[in-house]
């Protein structure tokens, strides 16, 4: 199934799911990489919808990408493609004769889209979600090439992702800023970061933020270790404690959950604050960072990965290495199966120095 | 009442009420400019409450300020000093002999102290609060300079205040990193900033950070308004949408206070976003900012207005100019009697040309 | 010479002279208040060499500013229409027909190309130079507006400029970068800002960036002064100095000219080093910031300032007041006849309290 | 030679050689590490300075280190204890009796002193020189934990650094500024960086901040191929050039040594300005970026870095595993033998994928 590496006269890039600083910079290397292998780019709108919508808004689904347009766009944050989390192929959401909306497998139309363009591999740009479609559609016979995003940094396949360090130093950021708020108020502050199913921008930010606990959905916390964290600060004449809690974090077995109770975004920072208030007596204010996490420009770390994973692609398809995701592991940029890529979830290993490192400072986990 | 300028051996600094980025440029230059002098110099803890409570969590309630204690510090967010919203000499919460708490006027024995202490002169730092106490203080017999602090920018006796444009710049660039995300996803982002009675942040901060909505407390909007700039971008192609809202923003009369409905911080930003949602369809979003807007380090600018009223409160202590507060006019610091200049909020000319140009930028006031 | 306001049909904007944070917001502004006045409006590309130059690099020398054109500029640095310090109407560099360079005043053909497209008023952003040039452009029947342009912040008709406070922004973070360092190395540090003519950077910067030494044009320097002051702060255990020099700054009468002698950019900084060195033994190191004051994207004081700038240019021409420069003054933005405007310098006040507070904090101004 | 674990009562920590970004952190966690084992710690000041004067400047030469002294500093540049480059115990520099100065053995005192304080083991922060000497002192009895601190990243037995993210992200954020700049002006820009053996940071500022040549020692550079870029750039449209070069690059053999020619530190980014605009005809501007890229605040990555290393020193101490150095490799801090980790020089790896990326980018290395 895969071209013969001298075959290659056209490739597409697509984009799909949240977006993540570093975007733009897979494009901008993924483009020039192609053009010095003699190669067009094709740049596909909105996920696999813009190979369906010939023109949306005024501008083509379907756009070329030359060197001339992926110009000044490392630093630049969101996507020059535009993404979506709707958009999936093999579950379209489309309307029915009878006017209702239902979803349909269009797979084999996207497939014979990229046919008929002449495209003869994929970089497919994105989280689990996006690499599952780009691994279905290269086995039924469409090349492709898969790059992870997830500011979350949780795909076992690689070591890090980009996207993920901007994160932690605008949640540190914002964490500095709180400090001093925090000390001359005597506060608590409660700080909700990124984090569905781990803690890495938690532990990150928390550890270099300077936080009092950190909660994380990989150590289910007891709401009293916390309160008697801020006690014992307070009694020791630190009459503010900061705390940081990614959004997944949930209490130990035993006590409700948070979320459920809230069964909203943000929830897990209120209850916390409320339950700390109650208990203590102290004024915990809260903070949810939200989507400021994962927008704007990308740190230099992020964009150099962004730029080697967007360079690794084009050398993975002009070796005829399709059907695998590049990644991180040590130094290196590798090439790893997209199938066994996009298995497993990758959460916070607690025997790491970083969670010793973590306990040694003395700051709390909640467990 | 006013000493004989070279009568002046001593004199004391307090910050009260919720801290802003430049109090320490304050306490920094009023320190050294009065050693300059050859004044000593007390800092008082936690606003007023360090002349009374001898010792807190191992530190004095006073403390010397030497050119050595305010090095390094013109950069810092916070106060060297604490700050408490609590703490009024004429309202102090204390506990009666029946255990129960109510308040005193304790205010002629923080003068007592003052005198034993032998404090010439007072620099109070702080909000329109804190200045009617220096007020009260001053006409009781304390010869008081004030020095105005307020981040929301709305006291009518100075053009600007230190701290302000440090909100506009933490505002603002928040802002940007939300509109590679909402753009991305074609998403309406509702954020939150501070302003209780004026819009001067949401102004500058949505100017700046290219906002498409504004809403302030001076304008009462009509949500109808609201929707129809963002059915109007989205019909024009521009999918996305970024409201800047001061959280003292209401609807205009006839329409129930969203405050008063939420009945907490933050409530009006959850209020805009569901109604978006639910007029347009499309997927609203809401950033609280809070306190990171008051905390963390001063830009340049207000380190420098915040370097010249300490060092202008030190040379009208030195010409017996007390009784007053300092405040920038035009390019120049003036002092003003602190009668009148606590007397008026400053709210956000609706005249003035920076309204003007919102509105030939096309962002809509909601009105 | 003044079109009646209701006759506008097209305007054209320009930028020309050095960059500075905000161009492009003025841009920005101009072009939006003028699509909601009705008008079209003409980007000339590099000054007006764009009106001369029908093509260059597959780039035509002028293009259409539209909305959509100017969407997202506000925060970019440079310009997205180019700039030339070359270029002058008055005296454009040409070749003679035997082959030699010399210049030629084209000023009646820019103003017939400006004709035959229906421009009816120029929206000219630029510096002192480049204001000349728009004022003989006016007189010569061209209706101008003129939007000020210096980072230098020294145009005696406004009170402030746009990509000032962007500049002192710049250098006071590479200040404090220096802090660190030069303490832990006990080393004198020389840091060489912008301001040819004026100190208005240096005497900004230094004061919120924490400098020991401040060195303008406006005061001629005693090297012993500084040498002085270096020696103070070692004998009393701060055993660093910062010392802020603006590249126009130089010695006291009767001392030789450090330009004269090293006759580069850079020479004053790399001479008081070496005098210090050689004086007090210390190790002194240079750092000349060059052109990162003046590129990359303006902070948010710099936006407003340059969108009032831009949507004030477009009231004017709909007023019919031409010949004028838009500028601020106090709190609102006014127009100044062109010819007042261009004519006179704005030195740092010596007399301002803000010198009052550079010294009042020990900084040494080197007299 | 290793103490007990059990026996460990008290340790030092001093850091040496130039400051990086991230001292204070390595400072903090190693102070809080030994604090939860029960442990006393005493900072040294100045390197070993401390332990030969009493006093300087009216501060100990050692001070306690405690919960309490290391609080809030992982963010702060510099080095709370200071530094120095000098004050090598085996070869200090002393005044002989004649009065003439030399250079003395006082390693025995030292370790004397280290002995008396009942320092039963010492953390040494510093380069390869602090590292050597540290070692020596290990060989002579002192038990001794080395920490690595290069803000070059050029130490084989580290995959990274502290300080070195910091660094370049110092440098990239110049780019960026440049970038605008030059552009408008149609300038060549060359950024000279630090890397004087090695080329990490121009490596990765460069490509992160879209440098168009990238010159490094790892490979010596040919004048030719510089032009040749900045020629194929304007014939092209991009009339503005990048260069981004590490102090260490220098021509290919055959060519005269920039340096040697120059014989100081900024001289390669001059003579190759004058040598592009001699060739080419553009101008062309220097900006030497000096020692803002080795002050102030550590980003979140290098933060974690430094107090993960701080942290995993005392779990060294603890396991009696001295004489050791820590470094990270791949995920995890490890802990190497100090004769080993000091020996080599870590330069760019020519074959790895991030100088692939450089080449598919387009970038020009020189060569």
């Amino acid at each position: 199934m895969n071209p013969e590496p001298r075959s290659i006269r056209r490739i597409a890039i697509n984009t799909g799911g949240g977006d993540a600083p570093g975007l733009n910079a897979v494009i901008r290397a993924a483009t020039l990489g192609a053009y010095e292998c003699g190669w067009e780019v094709l740049g596909i709108r909105r996920g696999y919808m813009g190979l369906l919508e010939a023109e949306v808004d005024g501008e083509p689904g379907i756009c070329p990408l030359t060197p001339h347009s992926v110009r000044g766009i490392t630093h630049l944050g969101g996507t020059i493609l535009g993404t979506t989390t709707r958009g999936n192929p093999f579950g379209m959401e489309v309307r029915r004769p009878d006017g209702s909306w239902g979803t349909a497998d269009l797979s084999d139309t996207i497939i014979e889209r990229f046919r008929r363009l002449e495209v003869d591999a994929l970089v497919a740009i994105g989280g689990d979600g996006s690499l599952n479609i780009a691994h279905s559609l290269h086995q039924k016979g469409l090349p492709v090439i898969g790059v992870p995003k997830t500011i979350d940094n949780d795909l076992q396949a690689t070591d890090v992702t980009f996207g993920f360090q901007t994160a932690v130093e605008v949640a540190t950021d914002a964490l500095g800023r709180l400090h001093s708020t925090a000390e001359a108020h005597q506060r608590v502050m409660v700080v909700q970061v990124m984090g569905r199913h781990t803690g890495w921008i938690a532990v990150a930010s928390g550890l270099a933020g300077g936080a009092d606990v950190i909660l994380i959905p990989e150590i289910p916390f007891q709401i009293d270790r916390i309160i008697d964290k801020v006690r014992e600060r307070d009694a020791t004449g630190r009459r503010f404690s900061i705390i940081v809690v990614a959004e997944g974090a949930r209490p130990a077995d035993g006590a409700p959950s948070y979320a459920d109770e809230t069964g909203r975004y943000g929830g897990i920072a209120e209850r916390l604050a409320e339950d700390i208030e109650t208990a203590t007596g102290k004024e915990a204010r809260t903070l949810v960072l939200g989507h400021i996490q994962r927008g704007g420009s990308p740190i230099a770390y992020d964009r150099n990965l962004a730029l080697r994973f967007g360079a690794a692609a084009i050398r993975c398809i002009h070796d005829g290495n399709l059907g695998t995701m590049v990644a991180l592991q040590g130094q290196s940029i590798v090439a790893v199966p997209l199938g066994e890529a996009i298995a497993a979830l990758k959460t916070v290993n607690l025997a790491n120095d970083t969670i010793q490192t973590v306990r040694q400072l003395g700051i709390s986990l909640g467990d």
